[in-house]
């Protein structure tokens, strides 16, 4: 069975999301997202682990690897790993079977998913100690040269529910016009919803 | 054979770029974008139609429908058309054969492919003359209750490639960064690339 690895920070997450969520609602928000995406890769065949720096409170599976970066404990993983691997955003609450299923689906030695900006959103490799990540400043790119250099074939899965990382206020729309799981209900129980002006659909938030 | 009617303003398009590009290129810019669509629909073996408000200085297949908005123009031609028909954007040249092949080829009655921020860039559909559309103002959404109001079955087709239209400062980093073809190689010519600010990808221009 596919390992699904989600790497998720647990204490003041989305600091971009501030205009709009204070740090206990931001706090509430990732794990809705992640719990949606835990969701979205049980859906899909694959065991959910979360990586993280540190405990929370949860039910979830958690491997926790202290005063590490996300790719630093991303990488101590990947070199024990014993199956195939998917590393997969915990902010990308779009995910759903289906893509997931064409990125664990590849022909190739290892897939990959961008995310808006340069990012990397999701990585599937099939022998994951050939491969390791470096995130932050552009890792698209990084990641392809990495495979490249490593010798692995790679695929680029063709995704918005995957791309679509949630960062910014405005990418709470695409939550709301396109989401279906409890992110999508914390921001509608928030007081959250679509407006239209000049033309595109943004969000405000009522209460 | 499938028509691709690509809407197209010749003139002063993509004002929200005018703080990188002038007018003139702005046109150019538009131009390449275009041809980098027609390119793609014409390797997904579809005839590609260009539907304006005016008539512009190119080799293109041109209809041209006078004194009337894109919505009503669209739908002009969709209440004649004898085949079925797929309207693409002229902003989205990160399309390729690929992704409109996963369009062209739905079971469902039509499909659509979402625009970031609630457009819709993609609509496919088999029996154009039971089809209108209605662009501006979350027209996904509206799309998508047209579709059920008309009795079609609809796909929504997840590809980031026609989900990523081309709109603002921002999105040229994803042209650079996943494009390959007309459009990249202006953005390229006339000095932009790829900057590295707070982990995010942007763009500048050096000359």
């Amino acid at each position: 069975m596919t390992v699904a690895v989600i790497p998720f920070k647990p204490r003041n997450p989305k600091t971009r999301l501030s205009c709009v969520l204070d740090e206990q609602e931001r706090e509430a928000f990732a794990e809705a997202m992640l719990l949606d995406v835990v969701g979205a890769v049980r859906d899909a065949d694959c065991q959910a682990v979360i990586l993280s720096t540190e405990l929370f409170d949860s039910d979830l599976v958690q491997v926790t690897i202290k005063d590490m970066g996300l790719s630093d404990a991303t990488n101590e993983y990947l070199s024990c790993a014993v199956t195939d691997v998917l590393i997969i955003m915990a902010d990308i609450p779009l995910a759903d079977r289906e893509s997931i299923k064409r990125v664990t689906g590849t022909k190739k030695d290892m897939a990959v998913v961008p995310g808006r900006g340069g990012g990397t959103n999701v990585i599937y490799v099939k022998e994951p100690a050939r491969f390791h990540v470096d995130y932050y400043g552009g890792s698209y790119l990084k990641h392809m040269r990495i495979a490249a250099e490593c010798g692995l074939s790679c695929d680029v899965i063709d995704s918005f529910r995957l791309h679509t990382d949630i960062d910014e206020k405005e990418d709470l729309a695409e939550l709301l016009l396109h989401g279906s799981g409890k992110s999508r209900a914390f921001l509608e129980e928030k007081g959250f919803s679509l407006t239209t002006e000049n033309g595109r659909v943004g969000v405000e938030r009522k209460r």
